[in-house]
C-alpha cells in the first residue's frame, strides 16, 4: 500500500459565527473571526489517496486526474468565493474548518473510489494559515 | 548602512471592484477577484529599515519595537478586517495590494523615523500569495 | 474524528551532554553538539488534538486557547532559555528533541483534558532544524 | 516510543515510459511526463525511524549517522541521476514515485535495523514537487 | 512606482557540459552536473515589473494576464522538457541559470512591454534548487 | 551582470549583551535576548556575488566553490558555536546580527575576489528567524 498526495490551494472568505447567538456572544467566543465584514485566508488542501500502484503505470492514481478532480469537485466550488454565503454544501453550517474539511470528504471519497475503484480516499489536510490546520480520516 | 526587515502577518477579505464601473465590467477586469461576497488571503507584509547599528545596541532599530509599531499602525486596522468596508485608509480606494503597499508606507514611514530618527524605512513587500506580491520604496 | 493542530516556535539554547561520560567521549558520541559553550535552535512545536467538532462552535479544540495553552505550559518555559540549565522539568535529563517531546507531552496532555474534557492530545511534532524532527503519541 | 525523522534530498532526472507501449500511448497517459529526451526534479526524502530513547544518548537513532546513512545507500545512487537508466534497482521498473520508495524501504529497511538493531524504519516520504508526495510504511 | 512580482514554475532536465571540452575536463569543471544521462530540477521563476498603479484597476500589471504570458513566453517552452536539447532558445549555449536567465529575460521583456506599455520588467529571479538562484536586471 | 546567489545555514547560540551595562539595563534594553544562559538560532546565510558569466562555464561563479568557499570562512567558525564567546572575529562586539553581517561581509568580500577576480560580493542577507533577518550591501 503507497499513500499519494496533491496539494491545491484557494482563497476564500469566511467569518464564524453561530446564528442561534447575540452577536455578543458570538464575539465573545469567536473574537474577530465573527467579525460581521468577513476575513479570509489562502487555504491549502491536502488530498491522500492510498492503493497498489497499477502495473502498467507505477501509479497509484493519476496526479494529473487528481488535481482534476479535486478542482472541479472543492476549488472551484471555494476558491474566490465567501463560504458562509457562497458555497452550497455548507449552507446551514458553522463555517470552521472542522466542518469544512468534513464536507470535502463527503464530496471527495466517492469521486476517488469511482474514478480509480482500486484506491481509497485516506486523508485530507487543511491549512488555514502556516499555524492552524486540521486533517480528516473520514 | 544595514537592512533590517521585520515579518508579520494579517489575515483579511477584500474584493477588486471599480464602483464608477458596471459590475459585467468589474467581472470582465477583475474576474473571480470581483466576487460581491468577498474573499481573503493570508497576508505577509515585510518591513525593512536602513540605518548604521547604534554602538550601544548593536541595533539599527530594535525588533521588538519594530514588531509593536508594525501592529499597532498596520496589523490591528487590517487583520481579521475587510479592506474595502472596514479600513479607514482604503476608503474610496480600489483595494489593490498596490494601494494597500502605498498606504502602509504613508503610515509607517514617519512612525519609523519618529521612533528612531537615525534610521530610515527603505522598503515594503506585502505577500497576498506565495505566488502573488508587490514591493514599495516610497 | 478530527484532528486539528497548532504550531508554535520557540528560540532556545542546549547542548547534549552526558555527564557520566568524560568530555573526551561526549565529543565522539555528540561531536560538535557537545560543544561546552552551547548552540541553539529555533525551535517548532505542533501540537495535534483530536475530537468531535461541537456543534455550536464548530471547534474541536478552540485554536486561541490551545495557542495560550501552549504558550504558559511551554513556549513560556523553554523561550529563549537554555534547556539544559533553565528549564526544571529537564533537570537530571539529556537535552536532545527525544526526551524534550515526552515531557511537552507529560505536560500538554493533561492540560487538553482539562480545558476541553471531550477532546484528547494526540500528537505533538518537534522540528529541531528544518531537516530533523521528531514525533510522539504518548 | 518516540519517532524520529531525517530529510536529505536529491536533483534527478526521470521520463514515464512503459516500454510494452507505443510512444503514442506512453504519451496518452502519461503526458509531458512522457518526453524522450527526460524531465527534472529536486526531490527530497523524509525517512522516519521508531524506537525508545536510548538513555546514555537521549537518542533513538543518532541523526548523524542516519544522514550518512542515507546519503551512503540512498543519495549518492540517484543524485545527479538518471532515474530510469543510471539507477540500477530501478532497471525494468517505471520511474514513478511510487516505483521509487517501495525500492528506496527495501534498501533503508535493513540498514537501519543493522545499523541500530532496537529501532525500526517506520515510513518514508518522498516530495516529486512541493504539491505531488508519496508515502510508503513497508 | 510599485513594484510587482508572479512566481511559476518549471520542471525539467539539464546538463552542463561545454562540447568544446573533453568529458574528462567537462567533469573536472562541472562535476556530477556533466552526467550525460542528465539531471533535473524544479525551477521557480519570479518575475517582477515595475510601473505605477492605474487609477481604474489598482494595478501596476494584472496578474492573471502576467501568468499567462508567462506561461505562454516560458513555461511552455522548457516545462517537462530538456534545456539543453528540447528548448530552441538555448541552442548552442551552455544550460546554466546566468544563461538561461538572460534568453528568460530577451524573451519576456519586450513582451511585457507590449501588453502594458506604460510597464518595464525589472528582473528575474530563477530558482535552481532553495540553496542556488540567479538574478538578472537587463 | 547577473547575480548568482548561494543560501547556507548554521545553528549558534549567543546573548545581547553590552558589557558596559548593569544586567538590569541589559534585561531593559534586550529583554529575554540578554538571558545569561543563552538562547540560539537556525541562523541562515545568503550570499550574492555579481558578475558576467564566463564563456567557457556559463558561471558567474561556480557554486560548488562558493559553498567550500563559505563554509571555510564562515560556517566551520560559527556553527554549533558560541557567537559572544567561541567566534574570534566577534570579540569584544555584541553579537547582534548587524554586527555579524558586517564580519561575514569582511571575511567575504577579499575571499570572493581571490577565487574569482572577475567577481564582486554584493550583497548578504542573515535569517536569525523566519521573521527577522539583516542584509548589507557593504
Amino acid at each position: 500500500m503507497v499513500f499519494v498526495s496533491r496539494r491545491e490551494h484557494f482563497n476564500a472568505a469566511h467569518r464564524l459565527y453561530n446564528p442561534q447567538w447575540s452577536d455578543q456572544r458570538n464575539e465573545e467566543v469567536f473574537g474577530r473571526c465573527a467579525n460581521s465584514n468577513w476575513h479570509g485566508h489562502n487555504f491549502e488542501l491536502i488530498v491522500t489517496v492510498k492503493g497498489k500502484p497499477a502495473p502498467d503505470t507505477g501509479f497509484v492514481f493519476d496526479m494529473k486526474k487528481m488535481g482534476e478532480l479535486i478542482k472541479e469537485n472543492i476549488i472551484d466550488k471555494v476558491d474566490h468565493k465567501n463560504l458562509n454565503v457562497d458555497v452550497p454544501f455548507m449552507q446551514g453550517k458553522l463555517a470552521s474548518c472542522e466542518n469544512l474539511i468534513i464536507e470535502f470528504w463527503n464530496i471527495l471519497a466517492p469521486e476517488i473510489k469511482r474514478v480509480n475503484p482500486s484506491s481509497d480516499l485516506h486523508s485530507l489536510k487543511l491549512y488555514e494559515t502556516p499555524n492552524n490546520f486540521v486533517e480528516y480520516f473520514g
